[in-house]
Parts: structure tokens; C-alpha cells; sequence
């Protein structure tokens, strides 16, 4: 058999065929969709693989070429989108192993692409510096995975998307062929592998800048309307005197599922999530009181992020199972309008959660709305719902590279990926068209390829 | 005689009536402007006084309320719009004694008054810290003085200017009462005194955010044309994942001015100078290619800021004193639509020098062209030809603090005045219909006033 005769040129390359472990390493956080739920169900691994050190990987690439055996990388598999989940079968390369920081400088720093992000940011501030952005899954999420399958998190609101140039310095990927080349991308290159779900190559190493490490307060501001909490949140994005690395705001109910936070979180009330400088401390609660804000809590770092961005979207459905969500941009002119026309049009139907961040180079709000499923009907109902009102869809319930609607497959991503994929088996059947598994693409996941997403001009 | 009473109450406190040090100590930059130096001729103060402590700035304050003597506070007099000129005799309280560091914390700095802005930067470095922006005449230039007469600078591309919320934390002032009283304002309140040209108090201590030390490159781009210069200044400005703090553009005859910079300024090309992080150069360099740009220059810091801001005027007006200048402001909505027209209509006459900065929680141009001076009706004409492409002018060329179009002097802060100066000593004649001076306004300073300015929506 191809599997065994990989198997035996892995040597001594800790590997498991298990299958509670194949079960555990072929998923991720998509079940947040129902649609995705059932595009994947049932989709596994023949075997987990956890390399050590860059050679290993390096052995891998040539045996996987060799063998033709497809292959997925995953880090710790907090992705939304099924970018983990392997649809062939094969094997998946679980890359905790490599987690050393290569090198450290004042303004950067590269580690290997399996070191969790909570590890790497604990160490950075050692040295008053930390990492620009992180995921809401930071103590969890690898930064090869971040980079792989991610795109923005905390600190965004001053830096930026990881697209944006300047936030992604490098990349070492290892190519998929019998004898692998190593590449190091930089520039604007790195975007041939960011975001790419790891199609493109092996990551196993990264260069990111850093910012400086801010004493940041955990600050919880409650407001009687959720209007006016997001006209405060946009007015704190876009004060650029005050500190801040976080502006989450939420619409009751969705405070309500905020389990741990209960008493800072009156009933009824829309509440903003923030972490602010302390420097400007006192500057920042005069814009509060200018919006009419009371603040619950002030208190240094204490995972507040913890209850944003992603794991917002993991708490609601953690309190409700009967809900699901969608991921939409608001328009750079006039985000506020927007907002208020979606919440009053369909508010009691899909309970409004926006992070603001800068993007492209201005600030506007990411909305990452909850609501009960009804199915695919109202799903569909729901994102044109949204794009009448200027606002754009990013389709979270595909796991199809192009119809996420944050990456645009020019033909200098196909050329890059037949470069270092020739074999076409770094996680097939992500690319509609290129990588097609037999049988295409059917059921749940053509209905959710078929969602109307409008995109992120991105 | 007055003053030999007020002098004799100055006891051990240094001072002089020399007429040498009482001309340099009354002048500042106006010269800038051939109006302004017009208006200002003669203006000459009766004693400079140079306390040590705040305790002697209370005994001056003191000594000035019981005699009614006028004061002017001075720092280095790097002004330019006459801030420090007294137009009624009395005493010049020149700062630079009181230069000590109060305390500093990781992100915060508290210091006297006195200090020069380049001394304490230096001082900031030494803990991986920097000033958040300063003037270009940061190696003279005073921080009382900064706050008092200045508004924005090198870094304000980053963090807006200094009124915009978070970027002055505090300052104590003494009053001008017989029995003085120490005033701290924190929050909104510190913008009673920054930016009131010292009529609101003696400012003694300030406390201020501190922004990383990044390591900054000297960076000079040339462009075959200014338009080409003037976007790929907007562009630079707002990606948020590049690393500036300085973003300079300059039309060509202006890049002729800088004598020593000739070797990376080619004859007829617009010139962008810049301020670049090191830890994305890289980055940086992708855009200069994106808009045709050459690199000319990419050191470490080597002073380049000091032909920047009002550098740049200095320097135009050493090379050529027939120049003078104007100040304005391009709008949020498409301002290279509107430098591109300002540019066409008037460029042949006024050569344009741009400064990117976030200003009101977003990025623009101010606009310091310079031109040669033919008068009066040629200013007016100018001034209005800007204003009629959507440009607002701060006029530059008076020295009344309602008229420069920054300030508006509302209830609040003309109570205040009167709170803290209840006798109408500090710099007066500032202020019009408040503390005229015998007289009034007239000749070259009425001609000043009436220039239509627009103001900077501030």
C-alpha cells in the first residue's frame, strides 16, 4: 500500500495512526457552521505527523512527492473556515514540534512555525515589546496556523490586517517535491502563502515586527444603546492620541453569554470590550463620558480578548448550540450609518458583534453577527440583507480558498502554488477548479460555495 | 519708577536690562513673515528674567500682579507667529532654568517647563522611549514652549496633533496673582493653556506620553513629479504596517533650498523626506517602487527632520529672503485631488511643501508653500485662491491668537484667562477685544488680521 510504504520512509518521525487521534487532528473549529459541519463530516486523516525540526519537515515534503500521499498542515486547528481539515485522506503534519524563536532583535523577531503565539508573546515581553496582533486563540494558536489561516485579531485596530505590508516580514516554506527546495518569501511574496490555508507550502519559519508592550487595562464600557456603543467604539479606533489594541462591541444579547463577565455586564445593555494604554487612561474615559458610557471595569491584563473576535462567536454558540454566524465588512464611508441601518432592519434577528480595525489603511468596523440557523434560506436572505445596506460578505461557511472572499486566486498564486505543489497535494480540494477531489465540490459545500459573498477588495 | 520697584522684588533672581540680551530675548521666528516682522518692529521688552525654580516663578508671578507689570513667558523663541514677542514692554520669564526631569515611568515622562525637547529625548532614549512627535527645532526648542506656541511636528504622521486627546497628559501653572496659586490641569482641561501663546498661566511642569524608540532611517525619495511625490506621501502615511515618523514632500524649486542635501536631490525632481522604521524597510521600499520613486538616501539618523516642518521655511528664506510662506491645510476628503489642483492653478507661484499628519482621527496634508513676497494684496489673493479649492488657511502671518485659525476662544477658555490672569498681564495684546493695547490693532498687524483665514475646523 502507498500508505505504508510513506509510512516506513517517515523512519523515526513521530507519527500515529490512531484513530482518536485522527479524529482529534483532522478537525477544527468549523462546526461554529452548521454548513461547514456537514461539508466535512467524516472527513480524516490517514496518519498524524509531528515533525521535530526543519529536516523532518524536509523528509516529509520528499516522502508525501514520492508517494503522492496529499497532506495538511495544522497547528493547533483554531480555524473557522475547515482550512485544517483534510478532504483526501492522507496525512496530516501537525507542527507544535517546531517551536523555537530562530532569532529575537528590538523591532523583530523570527520562530519557528509551530510555536503557540502565547508563548512567543510571553517571551517578547521580557523585553518590552509583543507581538503587533494575535488571534482571540492566542494561548492556543500556533504562528505558522495564524499566518496559514488567519488574518487580523487583536491589535489590528493600529496595525492593520497581517496583509497590510509592513506585518508579515518573512516566510520559510519547504516545497512539496521529491527533492524540496527551501524558499524564503519576503516583501510582497509573503501573501503568496498568508492566508493561503496551506496550499502553498510548508511554513516553517516566520519573521514578524513588533510592536511595543503597552500596559494594557482590561476595560469594560456599558452603554444603554448599542448605537451609541459603536459610535464610541469607532471614535476610540480612530483617536490616534489614545492607546488602545482592542475595540469589541457587542449588542444585547450577546453580553448575556458572557458567562465569567456577568457582573460587569448589565442586562440589556450593549457593552464594549476594550483594552486601552494606561498612559491614556484618563483621556479615554473623557470620551466614554462624551458617549455616555459607564465603565464596570479597569483592570490590567486579564484575558478580556478572551471574550472577542473569534471567541465571541464560541461563548454565543457555547450558551446557544442553535446558533451560527456570518462575517461582514462595513463600509470605509460612513461605517456608522451602516451599522445603524443594519441593526435597526434586521437587529432582532442577527445580534451585532463589530470589531474595529484598520484595514487598507483605514478604520471601519469587521461585523461578526450571531443568530438562531434556520437554514440555508436565511442564510442566503441574510447576506443579501447585509450587501443592500453597502456592507460586505466575507462567506464563512465555505472552506473554498476564493469564496471566503479574503483572497483573490490571481494567476500569480496558481503559477506559485503549481511551483512549489506540483503534485497538487498540499490540502486538495481547498482551490475550486485547480484541485477538484472527485465527485467535486457537492451538498453542503456547493450550497455554501454558491452563497452570495460579496468579498473584502482584498 | 514701576519697574525698578518690580526689579528690586526680584531679589537674587537673575535678570538683565542689558540692550543687547532685551532685543534677542523679544524676537523670535516671525521674521518668517515680512507682515509679521512689519507689526512687531520695535517690540521690545524691559527686563529678561531667568528664574531657576518654580519657587522663583512664583515670586515673578507675584512680584509682575502686585506692580501689574506685563510678562511674557519665552522658551527658546522658536515661534513663529510672534508668540514670544511682548508688544508691551514689561518682562520677558525666560524658562530654560527650570530643565529637570520631574519623573519618568515606562510610558509617561514629566518634566520642567525649561527643558529642551532635544535633551529630553535623548534622556528618553536612553530607555528604548521617544517623544510621540516634536517640533523641527527640537535640538532649541523648549517643552513649555512647545505646548505653548507649537502644535504638531515629527511623529504627528503617527499620533495627530498635540490637541488631540492623549498626547499632553498634564501641566502645572503658576497664575499671575499677588498671592499665586499652582494649577494642575489634566484631561481636556490641559487645552486652556497648550497652544495659548503663555497668556493663560506660567507653565512650569508638563507631563507627556512617550512613544517606542523605533530605529528610524533618514530616508530620501526623488520623484520625476510632484504629484507622483505627493501620493506616494498619502500612501505611506496611512498603511498602518509601515513604520514612519516623518513624511515630508517637497516640489521642486524647494529640494534646491537644502544646501547640504544636494548630493541626493537631483535638479527639478520633487523630493519626499523621510523617517522610516528599519524593521520595514523592506516593506517601505515596495511602495516606493509602486509609485516610481528612487532612493537616494536611507541612513540612520543624521538630522533630516530639520529640513522638514518649519525647517523647510527657514531654509527657502536663508537661500532666498525675498520667500515667504503660508500655512493651510488640505481637506480629509480627497486631498491629492486637492493638492493636484493647487498644484496646477498655483505652483508656478507657490512651490509646495506638504506634512503628512493624522490630525482629528485622520490623515492629511498641512501645506507650507513658499513664494515671493509681493505684497499684501498678493497674500489675500493667495490665501483665497487656496480657500476656493477647499483648502483651509491657518493664517501665519498674525500674531493674534483668534485669528491664527487654531484656536477658538470660546466662554470656557476666556474665563479661564481671567481666572488665572485676572489682572490682564500675561502677553497681552494677543488677545483682540480682550487686552488691546493702546492703540489697538493697526497698521501691518490690522492688514494681518483681516487676511481671510479659514481656521482648521480646531
Amino acid at each position: 500500500m502507498v500508505l505504508d510504504s510513506f509510512i516506513k520512509d517517515l523512519g523515526n518521525i513521530p507519527h500515529s495512526r490512531d484513530a482518536a487521534a485522527l479524529r482529534v487532528k483532522s478537525a477544527d473549529f468549523s462546526w461554529f457552521s452548521p454548513i461547514m459541519s456537514a461539508a466535512l463530516a467524516g472527513r480524516l486523516a490517514d496518519v498524524v505527523v509531528a515533525p521535530r525540526s526543519e529536516e523532518e519537515v524536509i523528509r516529509i515534503a520528499s516522502a508525501c512527492a514520492r508517494h503522492r500521499v496529499p497532506l495538511v498542515a495544522r497547528g493547533a486547528g483554531t480555524g473557522n473556515f475547515g482550512q485544517a481539515v483534510p478532504l483526501a485522506g492522507g496525512a496530516v503534519v501537525e507542527m507544535l514540534g517546531l517551536e523555537r524563536i530562530v532569532w529575537r532583535k528590538p523591532g523583530s523577531v523570527r520562530a519557528q512555525a509551530g510555536i503557540r503565539l502565547g508563548v512567543l508573546d510571553e517571551e517578547l515581553k521580557k523585553y518590552g515589546r509583543e507581538l503587533r496582533m494575535h488571534p482571540s486563540t492566542k494561548r492556543l494558536a500556533t504562528l505558522g496556523g495564524f499566518v496559514g489561516g488567519g488574518h487580523a485579531g487583536v491589535g489590528t485596530v493600529n496595525w492593520g490586517i497581517l496583509r497590510d505590508r509592513g506585518n508579515l516580514l518573512g516566510l520559510r516554506v519547504v516545497t512539496i517535491e521529491e527533492t524540496p527546495r527551501m524558499l524564503e518569501l519576503r516583501g510582497d511574496d509573503v501573501n503568496h502563502v498568508h492566508h493561503a490555508y496551506g496550499v502553498n507550502g510548508l511554513v516553517t519559519e516566520v519573521e514578524l515586527p513588533l510592536a511595543p508592550a503597552y500596559e494594557w487595562l482590561d476595560t469594560i464600557v456599558v452603554f444603554d444603546d448599542f448605537e451609541r456603543a459603536a459610535a464610541f467604539g469607532l471614535a476610540l479606533a480612530t483617536h490616534d492620541g489614545l492607546l488602545k489594541k482592542l475595540v469589541s462591541v457587542h449588542a444585547w444579547p450577546i453580553p448575556g453569554y458572557f458567562k465569567p463577565l456577568q457582573p460587569y455586564l448589565p442586562p440589556g445593555k450593549a457593552a464594549a470590550l476594550l483594552m486601552i494604554g494606561a498612559e491614556t487612561r484618563e483621556a479615554s474615559e473623557a470620551l466614554v463620558r462624551d458617549f455616555g458610557g459607564e465603565i464596570t471595569q479597569c483592570v490590567p491584563q486579564a484575558g478580556l480578548y478572551e471574550f472577542t473576535w473569534g471567541h465571541t462567536t464560541m461563548h454565543a454558540l457555547r450558551a446557544d448550540r442553535s446558533l451560527t454566524y456570518l462575517v461582514c465588512i462595513f463600509p470605509r464611508e460612513d461605517p456608522l450609518g451602516a451599522i445603524r441601518r443594519v441593526h435597526a432592519k434586521l437587529g432582532a434577528e442577527a445580534y451585532l458583534h463589530l470589531e474595529y480595525k484598520r484595514f487598507n489603511g483605514y478604520v471601519t468596523a469587521e461585523g461578526v453577527p450571531v443568530f438562531r440557523y434556520q437554514g440555508f434560506e436565511q442564510m442566503t436572505r441574510l447576506y443579501k440583507a447585509f450587501e443592500a445596506e453597502g456592507v460586505r460578505i466575507a462567506n464563512a461557511h465555505t472552506f473554498l480558498l476564493q469564496n471566503g472572499g479574503m483572497k483573490d486566486l490571481d494567476e500569480a498564486q496558481i503559477a506559485f502554488k503549481r511551483a512549489v505543489d506540483p503534485h497538487l497535494l498540499m490540502n486538495p480540494g481547498k482551490i475550486a477548479g485547480l484541485d477538484d477531489l472527485p465527485g467535486g465540490v457537492s451538498g453542503a459545500a456547493l450550497e455554501a460555495a454558491q452563497l452570495p459573498a460579496s468579498g473584502w477588495a482584498y
